[in-house]
């Protein structure tokens, strides 16, 4: 049994005194010339944009090291190129752990019994054929989608159980739309976020680490404030990825209301304000320091939810 | 502009009289141990169990190509084995089309804005670092999750209307679990499957081809004709991608509240039962000759469901 995951997440934070996750997004037209051009001349055509995607993050995963606890590559700008792509995701997630951050990947998976137990496996080791075993992607968490109910979700806790790895539920989203479906009123007057919170608190019974935090956790955007107030208390234990911060117009105060009052509970991720903040600085994007820039980003998010945190009288460290 | 794919779809049922699409879920486990031990011992190792799951469904396909009117290759079975995965899911896709059928890829992606974009660029041509156009996937269609709302299907219906592509949103799934939350009771007396269903029939506006059908589909298992009953007359234009049947519990009866009078509207999946028959049947799993049990079982649900559907009155063909 490996340790739990939210013990180890809770650790991290400690250790950095951040609640800051950063979203490897790398949307290839924002990626800095010098590391495309670089790459498109040093190698074959085929596997250019994997190497550019590869090197734009080390630089990335470099320069927020130390003020992270954990990276969140998005599933999607890496499969978009095929098996270039996914190679480029297995060495930052690779490149990730070597530097000590936890790596959660946002791929929202989706799917039942045995073929859910197929994408529970990035969550693991990977039998291939022959016996062989290979960590291949071997991440910390990933991000889930629970429509599908139990049948949907139950292969990834056994892997979170077994393996000591995180999953986080889609709960409310951060998107504009996201209440299409999930605000709909239910019969029993809950929304259809809230109901699916209810199932996420009983979908991680059993997951609780030595600090009472549960691996089986939910995404609540930034950007719903209020609706985070009403899930707090119906998922104590679970702790919260809230994506939408930054870019989405998710701001430091509206992410307390998905803290406890322990002020744990909560990871608050950015993807394009941090790694491609270069583009919004003069400074940084005439000189292309990237790094600079993204650095510079993330201790002021993390220094602006720690303020949050501290004028609110729940900072942790 | 591409042809509509509805209307391709159609047009290779009229073609084939048949509304059978294949599976493509291959667990390794169940590959014949003909092709592993040839792959393993002729491949490196590191790219074995790509080339194994590649050789196996060249034989599928081979095998059911005359009867079946498309593949579907469930992607958690490729990408739990990483880049190689990614490689023997991209040949799978180039071979089915080489081979006159339509690919479905069974992905049930969901994400937002920018980054379903990315998950969308699987319906067509990506573009790579330096400019360069790529056919990576390009499969026919895609299975996407719609929990997100307009924000996470919108970019997948562009790449629809651009590229001639389709997709089928989850509505009402196969499995025992579906209903924890697709049955929940909305105020409004709905249930949330339907909820999505109208969802669904908004989405898929304009998306209309010459033979009246769209190409925003929807999922609908087997294993719930009554609930198909409630929705075919919801999304009247909508064409149903008709998951478990066969080793689900779905008989061919069963799929028929998912068509439309005309004969119409269904597609009907099914992947054990026709790339595994050979472990059911003593004589083929002695033999090894898997291809021939596809081949039979294939037959035998084409000509179980156009039965059903002539005894109901209802076959096009």
């Amino acid at each position: 049994m490996a340790d739990n995951f939210a013990d180890r997440l809770i650790s991290k934070m400690f250790e950095k005194k951040s609640v800051v996750c950063v979203g490897l997004d790398p949307n290839i037209d924002n990626i800095p010339k010098e590391i495309t051009d670089q790459v498109y001349e040093s190698y074959a055509t085929d596997a250019a944009t994997g190497e550019a995607i590869t090197e734009f993050n080390k630089g990335i995963i470099e320069a927020i090291k130390d003020i992270a606890v954990a990276v969140k590559p998005q599933a999607a700008y890496y499969e978009k190129f095929g098996s270039q792509g996914w190679r480029a995701l297995e060495r930052t997630v690779e490149y990730a752990k070597s530097r000590g951050l936890l790596v959660i990947l946002d791929a929202k998976r989706n799917d039942i019994d045995e073929t859910c137990k197929n994408y529970a496996a990035h969550l693991g080791i990977v039998k291939l054929v022959g016996g062989l075993e290979k960590s291949i992607l071997d991440v910390d968490a990933m991000t889930v989608n629970g429509y599908l109910g139990s049948d949907g979700i139950m292969p990834f806790v056994n892997a979170c159980k077994e393996n000591g790895k995180g999953i986080f539920v889609l709960v409310k989203t951060s998107n504009k739309s996201s209440g299409e479906l999930q605000d709909l009123k239910l019969a029993n007057g809950d929304e259809v976020y809230k109901a699916v919170a209810k199932l996420v608190e009983k979908w991680g019974e059993g997951t609780e680490g030595e600090k009472g935090y549960r691996s089986v956790g939910a995404v609540v955007g930034a950007t719903y404030p209020t609706q985070a107030e009403e899930l707090r208390p119906i998922m104590p234990k679970s702790i919260i990825l809230v994506p939408g911060y930054g870019a989405q117009g998710g701001a430091a105060s509206d992410t307390l209301p998905n803290f406890n009052k322990d002020g744990l509970g909560a990871i608050v991720n950015n993807a394009r304000g941090i790694i491609f903040a270069y583009k919004k600085d003069p400074v940084y994007n005439t000189s292309g320091q990237y790094k600079d820039a993204a650095h510079a980003s993330a201790i002021k998010m993390r220094d602006a939810i720690n303020d949050a945190l501290r004028t609110a009288k729940i900072c942790a460290w």
